[in-house]
């Protein structure tokens, strides 16, 4: 597909509603928006924040061409000449306050806040909660291989079964922010600067007579990178011992076989056979690869049965997020101009976690000043100043107030930072690496407890007193 | 990202092969290589393919840049100078077949075959696999949906949850070609020339003071367009009653109120009852959409309730393969180049279904004179003429061979189809509507018991006795 233009990357009703605040005169009144998500994916104590360099990217090229233009000129809606004319003027005129990608995010707390014209706030939703959610969603899943695998070395070899060309390389650089090292994706690592990493596939085994010439003949081509796939025929009988012989090749030459990598079979068993042969054949310093359908629980799983398995290729349950392959990320209305000032706005629903926080606000992370970890999340509206002057607050949890706290010697600090103001950007993008130290740092500021993969303990994000009351009094406004 | 170039749309380690067969000189070698998949998504009885459009794009562009080059150029393999030249003049010189879009298949049929030089065809194996397996998966979940919903409008609104931008449009396209009616992203639209359709927000309601307002305002600017989502506040009391209103306000005009849309709450109860109020008020030609999470169990439950929904949008289950998110096809080596002959290859292993069917093969669709039905799909080597002939076939079922029997009075449909012949693109790109229309046919190829939701009945494919002869052959030579 060569058109990359993203403007029309929207739901048709995002332009609906454009044309009619265009029609009806309230095109210019500003509004606030705000994107999080309700719940937790995987079952995780923490969700990892990712997207941002694409939205960056999207805002920054937003503009409407010829193309897009004709091609709403056709739609049943008839749109008028003149909302064609404005959307050809448009640009992103806003503000847009994010957390930097990287931070450890919460349920129920603004990750990304939108503050602008509801005609240029309306249009970016739908990219905003694709790329948001999309990405972070495949952080969060890499997040939780690394948990299990620390000290391992990490591969992302997804592309195949990513759900798409753009899946494959966002979500190469979600899983490389959380702590993988290298991506097999190619232009993944072109267009990001990730390492990338490749060895060989069934084929080049299958192109050869035999498995010792194709290995063999491996080594010769690429003596410095030689990583074998040792189970085309039959793994501990014939690919590593065929590979010893190539790693004895590579001796001869000064060279060391880095590799192998073992694709099916049960991984546990045969790592630790392939290992002892190995290791008897006095190459200690090859490593093993596994790769085929791993997980986080797989691979869990494998170290307890104590597999020697030193570096992990995960490809289909990481890029696709197999076991839960969305983030429900929303964004929603939060306040209105009216009569020059912003009135807070509700959703009510049925189900009382999907009524949301009125009012626009500001999140802190409120960092204990003995322990330095992160003991909660803490949303006021953007007039309170306490948590910025380090005021006592307030922990207050109306669900079971017995968790109630308060909370003296900490700092506030405020998660949101500025992306766009007033339709400039303000914010430089980090690389790659940088955004990977911010993860690591962030990740040491929470307790073990909230970190583990397994029933994690739940960390606290609680609402300012004021914006609690202000989110009552709206309800009852509507349901009186 | 406005690097469109998909040449690194690879795997690190098909490089890394062709580097070798450069240096070793093997990489004009001719191969064969098929993709298939070994078992159907979503325990469905067939598979809808999709994803060539795209690879044709794919390999139309498929040239390698000097940003790519350069970037190639940087990798720690030290690749000489006289390979990059190599790729700098690479096109796609070879031959691939392929099945229509829209067409159904099966496990282990040969869906595409590439026939190239070896150096080709490995590069192009990741991006056809990533293509074919997210664009298949979604017209097969689409395909499951239409199935219990087959007289109703299906519209596609899951962008904002698909995996990225290019999953959003071929996601969408995906669910058109199996019988979809519109979708929500106006990109996708653009792109192929498919119907979309949209409605309002929450945020609409929330902008104004008051939802009767709100409904009345969106009716003033688009009154051609009205549909009402009734929601915000609570669908019965205020969401209904206020539609009604808009839609008495639109008769006075001469207007209609085209749909009302549930998002929460109980669709069955609620969208009973919303037909009720609606028709009592006169309004029986306002249709009710649903939406908030469907899929083909949910539609299939609402309606066995009795649920009152004319529109099914469909997001997040549908656009994500939300059950199974991955289509798990592959690409094999089938046959090498030797002494100017092909010399068939297979793919040993310990789990039997991973065991590859070698040789260069053809597919038939075996479809009964007297009913018109597809009996059978059966695969045989390249050089048997029975099947194009019309000869009697065997079906030969080797794991239960009382199920084998012979078929007389059929004819043999070639499924695949040359796509490209030497390099030249040789086949005409059918437009959506028209491989919509294809699909049609080919559904009602087969019978109901294959198409059926759940459990559907398993439909035949064989393999030739010759081709079986050889599979028996390979693995007796490699496991002796």
């Amino acid at each position: 597909m060569n058109y990359s233009n993203l403007s029309l990357h929207t739901d048709k009703y995002q332009i609906n509603m454009m044309y009619a605040h265009w029609v009806l005169g309230s095109l210019n009144k500003k509004a606030v928006f705000e994107a999080y998500f309700r719940k937790l994916p995987f079952g995780n104590g923490y969700a990892v924040f990712a997207g941002l360099e694409r939205i960056v990217h999207y805002i920054q090229h937003l503009a409407f061409d010829d193309e897009a233009i004709d091609y709403l000129r056709q739609q049943e809606e008839a749109y008028q000449e003149g909302f064609l004319e404005e959307l050809r003027r448009f640009r992103f005129t806003g503000c847009i306050r994010a957390v930097p990608e990287g931070t450890l995010v919460f349920p129920n707390v603004p990750i990304i806040r939108v503050e602008a014209r509801i005609f240029e706030a309306q249009l970016i939703e739908t990219a905003i909660l694709n790329f948001m959610n999309y990405q972070t969603l495949i952080a969060t899943k890499a997040s939780r291989i690394k948990q299990v695998a620390p000290h391992d070395t990490l591969l992302e070899f997804g592309t195949r079964r990513a759900q798409e060309a753009d899946a494959a390389v966002w979500g190469a650089r979600a899983a490389y922010i959380a702590g993988f090292h290298a991506t097999s994706n190619l232009r993944a690592g072109m267009l990001f600067g990730i390492p990338t990493k490749g060895t060989h596939a069934h084929a080049w085994i299958q192109a050869h007579d035999t498995e010792e010439e194709a290995f063999a003949k491996f080594a010769e081509a690429l003596p410095d990178q030689v990583s074998l796939l040792v189970d085309t025929y039959d793994t501990l009988k014939s690919g590593v011992p065929n590979a010893i012989k190539t790693a004895k090749l590579l001796e001869a030459k000064g060279k060391r076989l880095q590799s192998i990598r073992l694709d099916s079979g049960d991984l546990a068993l045969i790592s630790k056979e392939a290992r002892a042969l190995l290791d008897q054949a006095g190459f200690p310093y090859v490593k093993i690869i596994a790769s085929n359908d791993l997980d986080e629980s797989l691979i869990m799983n494998l170290k307890a049965q104590g597999a020697r398995i030193d570096v992990w290729g995960v490809g289909t349950q990481l890029i696709t997020a197999a076991d839960q392959p969305s983030l429900g990320g929303i964004y929603k209305l939060v306040a209105k101009e009216k009569d020059g000032d912003y009135e807070p706005v509700i959703k009510i629903s049925g189900n009382p976690e999907k009524v949301s926080n009125p009012g626009v606000k500001e999140t802190y992370r409120l960092l204990n000043r003995q322990t330095g970890r992160a003991e909660a999340d803490y949303i006021a509206l953007g007039s309170e100043r306490e948590p910025r002057e380090g005021a006592p607050l307030l922990l207050f949890d109306p669900a079971t107030p017995y968790r109630s706290k308060t909370l003296e010697a900490y700092d506030g600090v405020r998660l949101l930072q500025d992306i766009y103001v007033n339709g400039e950007l303000a914010y430089a993008l980090p690389g790659v690496e940088a955004i990977r130290a911010y993860h690591e740092s962030q990740l040491a500021l929470f307790r073990p407890e909230i970190r583990r993969m397994l029933n994690p303990e739940e960390y606290r994000v609680t609402l300012s007193r004021k914006a609690w009351d202000l989110k009552m009094e709206l309800i009852h406004e509507y349901h009186p």
